[in-house]
């Protein structure tokens, strides 16, 4: 079984957001107060609960509980967006008494609802009466809404005879579907840090994880990743144990990135898109992201066609500095571009079991210098299409 | 009938680079020296005709012909694909008493494939041959790859008493399969002016045509635009005149570019996006290729659906400047999202007319400034994929 930090409880409920028979909230809680972290989208429209949440942690780092409702997103609603955020806030904070500040909300969902304050009402109750009985499980499940499984991960380490847990969960079918706006993560670990190197640490572990995924490109209004550290495991992580956290953290966030690219709505493959040789790793992001987005490159892996000529043409625009005739592509370790020219003579005969299975590596060296990027990114299908376009209705 | 610009000539012969049963190799000609111009791609892998035609035109600005084929991109191709295609050039200068160096080269169809130049020396005579009955239309088929029509657009214009005439082609599906590498257009006119000035005209017309028209975002190796002018009608456009010229070029490549997104593969809409209240032009031009690449936004007007969730999240990633709270967007005249909020009650049913019509205008307005951009881009669906995916097999 997983380990799960000590201290935290889990809480679910069925409020009805959009779904029926199925739980759709979830009240994450610490016994005691937490350091408190947060990473937010970057999109230039953000939804009443990033708001609200960022304004529970300014200053203080510190907090109590996370709530998750799925199937309303609460984004595009405006001033009265906010003061119903505010409002649920209150109603769960009573219930556990608590402040409402000392709870982060997390929305995901249909923009531009607003929410039924008596149906939240309703579906506290139930939330306050199965605080002790809920797992983790049960909670990744319920924050979920066009995933097709629920996506938990968690790593433990050992300092000073004693253990440290870090337990994650995230929702997001891709960070593709900014209607159902998009990915949350949460991660919980019983380590003893203080706030800034608990944001510090969850920053650089997002950076190398959800950072790096992309379905199609898009980014929503909702995307958060909320760290909780309440120090139940009484190690203290802020000084030399703070890397083995970090470690910890990152692979959890590494592992949850990857499900939700496994998840990607419609998704075939798995595409695992290194970049190398580059001038400098902004470079090399810069080409890792222009071929990873590219629909023309995202099509060809889904038609099992190894298609060098739009990775070629899409790391041209992609305005990385290089060479044409110094690049080389290689797929499942096989060279297929080099020197200006195809590499192979039948690529498509010699590529078709690589191309066959579900998790393919795509190395680009750019033959320039020393910069790296790696990500992930999956395929586009027919399903990617079929889902988007008839989503709504 | 079609304007047809004087003095040039249209040769067509099947030299079955990828198709049978049909033309695929194109001679355009000018009976005397014509001013010559060319925009090409930006792509950093260029393929062997562009860099052939740059060299060409490079300093001198004449050419007496442009010389096109469909099927092999000559792209990829190493400095012997250079080499081929200057052989190609020797072979058709030839033909027509011609120097090599009077011939602009533009290749389309499949990337890393070499010309079989046994192929072209048994069409070559097939050219020479028929080089007196050919039409512009049937240049404008002969050079299609994936396109379901031929593409052709003229204007004329009364100066002096005289009539100037400008006949353009192009081919292109949405300038979006770079591995049949992609866009060509071609420009003749009739009318006198120098080479500097002709350049000029061409590099603002495609701004406002070309460079405007969007299906997926990727553009190819071997995009490019060339211009003949020949000055048979005697009309000097180099003063007064020259604004009429562009004007007129303008339009010409402004239709054919309209027609490159009608024909856009697997579309079934032409989106007009218009951006306005940007703080800059440079800002509205962000926002709109932001929204007009979103495949979240794309797939969700082939599914009929007024999704201004997506565009709003596309919007808040572009990177440009506005408040949330004064963006306001509309699609087809009706507004659905002002205030940071949706406008409209019910937007499915209020929308679904206009939603089931072929062309539809999306506006935004940032409320900020005055920048504007206008762009036109196709929807994203089943068969886009389809098409892409199964193109190679």
């Amino acid at each position: 079984m997983y380990d799960r930090p000590i201290g935290y409880f889990f809480a679910t409920a069925a409020a009805g957001f959009k779904y029926t028979g199925r739980e759709d909230l979830v009240f994450i809680g610490s016994d005691v107060e937490a350091s408190a972290a947060g990473v937010f989208t970057s999109n230039r429209f953000q939804a009443a609960p990033v708001h609200v949440a960022r304004a529970n942690l300014a200053g203080r780092g510190k907090a109590r509980g996370i709530l998750v409702n799925a199937g309303q997103a609460n984004a595009c609603t405006g001033e009265e967006g906010i003061e119903d955020c505010r409002e649920t806030l209150k109603l769960v904070a009573q219930g556990f008494d608590l402040e409402p500040e000392e709870i982060l909300p997390a929305s995901t969902g249909v923009i531009g609802e607003r929410f039924s304050l008596e149906g939240w009402k309703r579906a506290a109750v139930d939330l306050f009466a199965n605080a002790s009985s809920r797992t983790p499980l049960d909670a990744a499940k319920a924050i979920t809404t066009t995933d097709t499984f629920p996506k938990l991960a968690w790593r433990s380490f050992e300092a000073g005879g004693e253990t440290v847990r870090v337990l994650g969960m995230a929702k997001g079918a891709g960070m593709i579907c900014p209607n159902m706006a998009t990915m949350l993560a949460f991660i919980l670990t019983d380590a003893t840090l203080p706030p800034d190197l608990w944001q510090e640490i969850l920053r650089s572990a997002a950076e190398e994880s959800f950072n790096r995924i992309s379905v199609d490109g898009d980014t929503s209004t909702n995307d958060c990743l909320l760290g909780l550290a309440n120090g139940r495991s009484e190690v203290d992580c802020s000084a030399e144990e703070a890397e083995s956290l970090r470690f910890a953290v990152t692979e959890v966030c590494r592992e949850l990135a990857r499900l939700i690219v496994e998840d990607a709505e419609g998704g075939t493959k798995v595409i695992t898109l290194r970049v190398q040789g580059a001038a400098d790793a902004s470079d090399a992001a810069k080409a890792a992201r222009c071929v990873a987005h590219s629909p023309l490159v995202k099509t060809a892996f889904f038609g099992r066609d190894p298609n060098w000529g739009r990775i070629v043409a899409a790391l041209g625009r992609s305005g990385a500095h290089f060479a044409p005739e110094e690049v080389e592509i290689s797929i499942s370790g096989r060279t297929v571009f080099q020197q200006g020219r195809p590499a192979l003579e039948d690529v498509d005969s010699l590529l078709a079991p690589q191309m066959r299975r579900r998790d393919i590596v795509l190395r680009i060296d750019l033959g320039r210098g020393s910069g790296e990027y790696e990500m992930l990114t999956s395929d586009l299908s027919l399903d990617y299409v079929r889902i988007n376009a008839e989503y709504r209705s």
